[in-house]
This record gives structure tokens, sequence and C-alpha cells, in this order.
């Protein structure tokens, strides 16, 4: 059973909750805190060896617990994600395998691209692909139909693997802390367009990638995990490009394990991830 | 204030024990927890943000907690240690500068070498050298003439900073858990003499270091940390060496700061580190 | 145009290759040379920017290099390849994600596993699937039946991606440097069965993975390439086994690459790699 | 024996230099050629195991380059360094350590700080320390008893060891990529002050650390070398603070190795580093 909680910081949490869980002779196999103490915000991610009845479980937590605590027990064990992408397969392959092997720790319900060329690769994996193509459209026209076509399911989550088109803030109200993108930098490095080219221009000897939900401010969310690697001058911006694949396959599955399992809080512009 | 436990895994540990920070106040600022399962057995580490009287709150952590706990509140701030070297300098001269720099978390007594040629570095950090040589000298003869220097001081631990000579397990003994040694290859791999030479033998694609508490069997003792770094077929054994260094200095750094840190508990042949 | 040679050392050779060049107005876009002392032994390798007749130009290098000189230009641009498999699927699907959108630099002929476990992605990707099973058959049986199967393509390499067998001496002999292994350590360290549990005991720091030629000697061929990444007290065996599927799709997928692109010289029990 | 050469790309420039080499029986023992494409110039870097008169040597070599190529015959083997620090040890630490021990490739002649707390490190290695205050200057004071202290000495290279005021263009225009500094930060993210308080409140997932030539464009010379390490919620700008510590002092320390053994070339705004 794992339990998970978000409030303000006060003396004597830790010992609150664990008592309640002692109550009910329930062992801690692990368990990660935290306090932001700028924020005076509390973490905690609990571990739980037995199972207990959740709704009176959560009843007994509110109860000594703030009253505006974030309290989530036994979360979701299989959440349902849609995949946004465009033209490049890495990201998405990487998911198609692991949903196919049940390794994913979530289930893929279906893929839309503004090309068609990934279409295949999810046939094959009999995921339903939708081609919504972005040319002569409007913005708010294309993420209309983008919308309609993810609220055919109803995904935990959206998962942006390699979209290339900027999405409105008015697209990204619909998912608060539920889009995930990859970003092909080490952000805040080489916001905007074509990073690889700029890291390439700027002749920097590492380049990276960023797993991060989206907000409203471009490439500005919480970031949920990143990771960089070496690069030289023999580097042409296609070799950056072609190293980069790998890292953002690596970056962006470690940032939906984390996720998946539960183990990502957002507050604000930042996260707390216990690994 | 730092409270650490170690003692078997039963229910209700950590409420029992945060229950009883709680009814004094204390704040629990960050905790790191560990159950391992297969020798059910459980390890805290509570950073508390105030302070309180020791002896009290150890006598109430003692009575609800298993009769063999093992309780330490507040360790020791400032660790004593003694260090033994041959003839390398860079883990020695880093110890030292951060000892002369206040940032070592330990305070440098004494340092032993089997060759001369590190007293003067020594002699001008105002440290305390001592060649004690071991040519024309049995090993026992070798070992008590280094132990009685080291006793005309009371170090909490003993470092092996490069020290190349093996000790016996008498030796050993006088030092249980208080022995740390950084071993110049990613152990188990190439144990004993020569790891570089072996490594360049072997064609490896990497090479590491490894700080590790010493026992009877030569480099077997529980691990603290370590890592590797990528080299390749231009790397000559003298290369390896030098690439070694870098590697070495900075995994023994790290080992002491976990240590000195109280963050390192040792069970059995293993090592749980809260970082 | 890529140009490979192998060749005992002596004065002149980088002036005699590159002279053939200038002759023909051929450029040289980068180069990578390696003269290993102990075995004085030469290594070179050209990416020429344009093309010209290999035969012409291999007579003409041939009669400025030592009569043993082993010349490839323009090796295979694509290599063909058989993999065996266990159970695991990792290695399996990467491999077969990049076959199929054309960025292995390599064609899959077949899979053959000894488990039927790994068909239907097989099948999902057009992949021609042998089930050689083990069970009731001697070790020369099955290895003939695998050999015979491979025997119906005529691959360049042979994959093994996670083929949890010991391969006979007889067997290996069929495939000299043809036979890549992606071993689950990073060796010499934890050879033999059962890596991650032997690491779980021995309380490593970090794990890792090896690709490495096959020959005779088991998990002692010449190793193409490794890597490592840190674990820590909380990991189960399990988690390491999780962790390190990561590790090894990684590795395989690089040493592949390194191979597949001819930049793997093999001499004796090492390799140099030109990345 | 060391030969690099830059100059404009055209074809047959390797032949050109091995044939002169071999014409005098020179060993190539190791070579880093690079063709930038875009700016069709050419780099290289001969190992030779033989000594020969470099003037001689020099005069052939320019006989068959062009015109304006950049040729260097055994560099300087023992480069001579002043040093600008503030009031951080780290850096400045591991530089006289090395000075002390003969590792470093250079010779450190001279160290400036604006305060005076590293007087006494510096004193304790016998190395000139210069207090140059900034207080009640103005800059151009300041830079003005800055340039004549240095003045006294003719160093090859200035270090700027966590120099924490930034020049002006006119000092800068002194030391053409003869200044190497080290930034804080993986650069191009955090340009300017305090990049660890700007990764804290950005929430970054790892943190880095830059070494570079000093040009007019603040933070924005051709980098040498950087490298990243991992972070997480835990780190306050204290901590990291404190882990950027390490990884800068590494970095640069690496940074000078490449410069001091003559495998860094600049060219506008980029470097190319044979390693």
């Amino acid at each position: 059973m794992i339990i998970i909680i978000q409030c303000p910081d006060r003396v004597g949490l830790v010992a609150s909750i664990t008592t309640v869980l002692a109550k009910h002779e329930l062992n801690v196999i692990s368990l990660g805190e935290h306090v932001d103490k700028e924020e005076e915000r509390f973490y905690i991610r609990l571990n739980v060896e037995q199972t207990k009845d959740a709704i009176l479980l959560e009843q007994e937590l509110e109860a000594v617990l703030p009253a505006d605590s974030l309290i989530t027990i036994n979360p979701l064990p299989q959440k349902k994600i849609a995949i946004l992408v465009t033209k490049e397969y890495h990201c998405l392959a990487d998911i198609l395998v692991r949903n196919y092997f049940k390794t994913l720790g979530a289930e893929v319900q279906c893929v839309i691209g503004n090309y068609d060329n990934l279409q295949d690769v999810c046939r094959r994996f009999d995921i339903p692909f939708y081609h919504v193509s972005h040319e002569d459209k409007t913005k708010p026209e294309f993420e209309n139909e983008v919308l309609k076509t993810i609220n055919k399911y109803v995904p935990d989550y959206v998962v942006l693997a390699k979209f290339m088109r900027i999405l409105s803030p008015e697209f990204v109200a619909n998912f608060p802390m539920k889009l995930i993108n990859i970003h092909h930098s080490f952000l805040p490095a080489f916001v905007g367009a074509s990073p690889y080219r700029q890291a390439y221009n700027r002749g920097v000897k590492l380049i990276g990638a960023t797993a991060h939900f989206v907000t409203n401010d471009l490439d500005e969310g919480p970031i949920i995990t990143q990771q960089t690697i070496h690069v030289n001058h023999s580097f042409s911006t296609a070799d950056m490009v072609k190293a980069g694949r790998e890292i953002e396959t690596a970056v962006l599955a470690k940032a939906l394990e984390l996720v998946f399992d539960d183990r990502v809080f957002v507050y604000k512009n930042k996260t707390v991830v216990f690994e």
C-alpha cells in the first residue's frame, strides 16, 4: 500500500501519520520525507507492507492532519495515458514496447500524430493511432480536434513524446499537471526551437534532455528529471540529434516510471521526487 | 540534532520514535529510513530542527524500542582521524586541504607514512608526520610501531589514504569499522595488487575506485561508495594510474563526508547510506 | 568512404597511406589512429569525403604497407545479423525497433529463442522467429540445431541479446569475432551466473553491463564497451535486475552501433575502438 | 615531440604533413585530426616518438601547407600561470597542490586576490600572494593594479579560479585566449550572478560547471570542458554550492590539463579538443 501526503509543515506530522498506521499494525517498509523550509511545506511517501481499507485510513489521517492536506492512499495502480507525437519514433517506440511487455506501469490508450508516419508502428502493437494534421487549420481548430480525440478516452496523463507543436495555454489548461513533455536540452539552456543547433553553435561539451510537466510558460514547467551526455567538436548538429535520441528516450522513460509509480509531488513550479 | 537508530525490525518503530520526538515539540526536517527484509533489520536517521537533552531523549527512545537497539543522539560533531600513507600524495593532500579550510568534517590528528616523501606537505599544514618504515622489520614489528604511534592520539577513524601495505587481521582487529580504505578499482573487480595493470591487460573500458571499511578479508569489507570513469585503448597503465588519481581522491572524499556526517550504517558486510 | 587498416607498426605508415589518398585527390574528413607500443601494432580508420574504386585503392595501399596488413575499404554498409535470445525482451525489442526504423545500421535476418515467449514481438515486426528448445537435448544436439537454423542465413554477426545458455568452444569456433554478447555486470566483476544476486550480496554501490566478443573463455572475450550506474542499499536483487535492464539495453545498442559502423578493431584479447 | 597545426582545409594535408615527418624517420605515436566542414578548417595534433630540430621542421611544414597555417612544434613544456581569486579556496588549493607535487603541467608564478583570506595557504606553498582590494577604487583603477601585478611576471595563462568580479573588455583584451575561467553552471544555463540560486529557484535536477576562455562577452567565450552532477529537491542553495565546489574543482583541473598539454585549439567562438 502506498500513502502519499502533501500539506503545510508543522511539528509532529510524521508521528501523527505513523501512529495511525501503527494502530492498525501496518509496517512501514520504506519512507521518503521532505520539508521545504522556504515554502513551509511537508511531503511524505510511505510504502506499507500490508493493505487496509483506504477510506477508513484516509478519514483517520484527515483527523490528525492540517485541514488542507492532500492525502492519497493506494493511487491508481495502472494509469491510462494518451500520447502525442510528430515524426520522431524513438520515445514512442520505447513506450509502446514497455506497454506491450507490461513494464510501463501504465496503459497506452491511444496515439495522436500530426503526421502519419508513426501509424504503422502503432498498428503493429494494436494501439489506436489518430492522424490529426495541423495543416490548413488554425491553431484552435487543430487543438480542438486533438482535444476531441483525447476525450474519446479518459487518460490520467497525456505524454508529449517528441510532439513538436507549441500548445496554447487554453489547451494546456485542460490537463493541469497531467501533461508531460520531453524537451531536447538540459533546461533552462536552449529553450525554444532547435536546441541541438543552438548547442552546436554555442560549442557546448555536453547535451541533455529534460522531462517536465507542461504549464502555460513554454519550457518553464516543473522539471521531473534530466540528464546530460558528453559531446565534442566532432559532433555535427545531426550527430547531436542522433546522440540526443538515446538520452531523450532514457529521460522520458525514467520520468514516466517516477510519475506512474507515484513518486513525484508537484508544488508551485517545482517537483519533489522520492526515488 | 541528528538521531540514528539501528535495531531489529517490527511494526510501529517509526511511530514509536517520532511520537517521542513530537512529545517534545521536536520537528523532523528530514528522515531516512530503511528496512532490510532479508535481515529483518530497521535503520533510521532523523535530522531534527531543535535540540533537546540527549540523555533524556535516549532513555525515552530506549523505553519504546527493542532491547538491543543501537541509538545515537548528536554523534560527535567533529571526529578525529589518523591517516596512513605510503608514497602517493593525492588523497592525503585533498584531506589536508579540507582539514585546513575546516570543510573536512573531522580533524586530522596525525599522518603516518612508511616512506618519508609526504612529510613536507604535512609540515606545511602543521600536521604531525611520523615516518615508520617497514624496512628491516617483521610485519608484527612494523604494525606494532604504527599502532603505538596511532595510540599517541585517540582517533575515531583511521584512514588508509593510499597505504599500500596489507594489514594483518591482528592489526585490523584494533579498529572495528573504524578503518577506511580507498581501493583503486571498482571492487570486486581486480582485487589485490596492481589493479590498473590488471585493468590494462583485461582491456576494460572503465576503471574505478572503491572506499570501504577494512575487515579481515582483504578488499572484502563493507563498501561505502564507489565510482567509475571511462577509459579507452589509448590509455597505457600509466594513463590509467593518472586518471585513477582523480577518481580515488573524489571517492575517498565522498566516503569520508558520508561517514563524518553520520550517514553510514554498517551491519554484517554491508552498509546502509542515507545520502 | 571508410578505410580501416591494421598492421605491424613501422615509421611512415600514416604518410604512406595518406599519400596514396592525396594522389587521388581524396580528402580525409576524420581520422582515428592508434599505435599499441606493447604489441608494436598500428591501427587507422579514415573517413574520406569522396569515393574511389576500392580494388585499385587496396592494391596501391598494399604496395606501400607491410605484407600482412589487414586492409578494408568500404566495409559492408549494411551488415546482416542473427539474434539469439532466451526469455528477456528488452535488448531484443530495442534492436527490433531500430531495425524497423532503419537506424540499426544492420538488418535483422532472424531471431532464435530457446523459449517461445518472444515469438510474438518478432512476428509483429515481420522477423522470422525460430523456437529451438534446449530441453530434452544434449548440448551438442541443441547447438547443432541452433547452428543449422543460423546457417539458413549468412549473418555477418550473431548477437546474444540476453541468451542465457553457455555456448561450447565448438559452437563459438564457427563465429570468430562475429559473436557479440551482453553480460549483465561490469566485467571482470561477477563473472558467471546471477551477477545481480552476487552484486546484492557484495553490497556494491554500482552495477553495470559489458558488451564483448565471445571467445572460448566464458566472459573473457574482448570488451567492446561497458557502463555502470549507481545503486544503493534500498535496491533488492529484483530492483537491480530492473535497473540493469536499462543499462544492458543501452550498452548493447552502443556496442552494435560501434561494430556496425566499423569502429571496432580486435587484436588478441583487446579492442581498439575509434568513437 | 608534439606538433599542432591549424589551417584552412584542402585535400592532401595529412599526407603533406606526415610525409615531411616520414622523411626524417619520425614515428607518429598518436594523432588527432578534425575538419570543420562549416568553417572549412583543418586541425591536427601529432605526438611523435622522436625529436627533431623544430626550426628546420617548421620550415619544411610551412613549405607544404597553406600560407596562413598556424604551426607549433614542441610547445612550451612548462607553461607559467598567474591566478586570480576572490574568497573561495577549493579551485586554488587544488592547483597549488598539483603545482607543489609537479603534476599541474604548469608553474604557478603568483596569486592575486581581491580579498586576503587565501594569503596564508599561498604562503604555506611559498607562492607569492598579492592582495589587490577592489574597495574604494574605480573599476579601471582596480584592473590597472591587477594588471600591473600580473605584469611583474610573464604568465602564459591567467586563471580565474573563482574570481568573482566581472572584468572589462579593456582588461580582457590584454590576454586573448590566455584567460581561463571556471563558471559555476552548465553554460549557457544560468549566465550571470548566483547561478546556484537560479538553479534552486528553477528546480533543476542537475547542476554543473563550465571552464571556458574569457572573451568580451560575459560567460560567452569558447567552452573547454564542462560537467554536470545530479541534485534533487532536498538540496538547498547552500547544498548546491557545496556540491558544486567538487565539480568546479574537477572541471577546472581537467581544463587546465587539456590546455597545458596543448590539446585545445580555439577558432572563433569554439574549441577543438583532442583528448
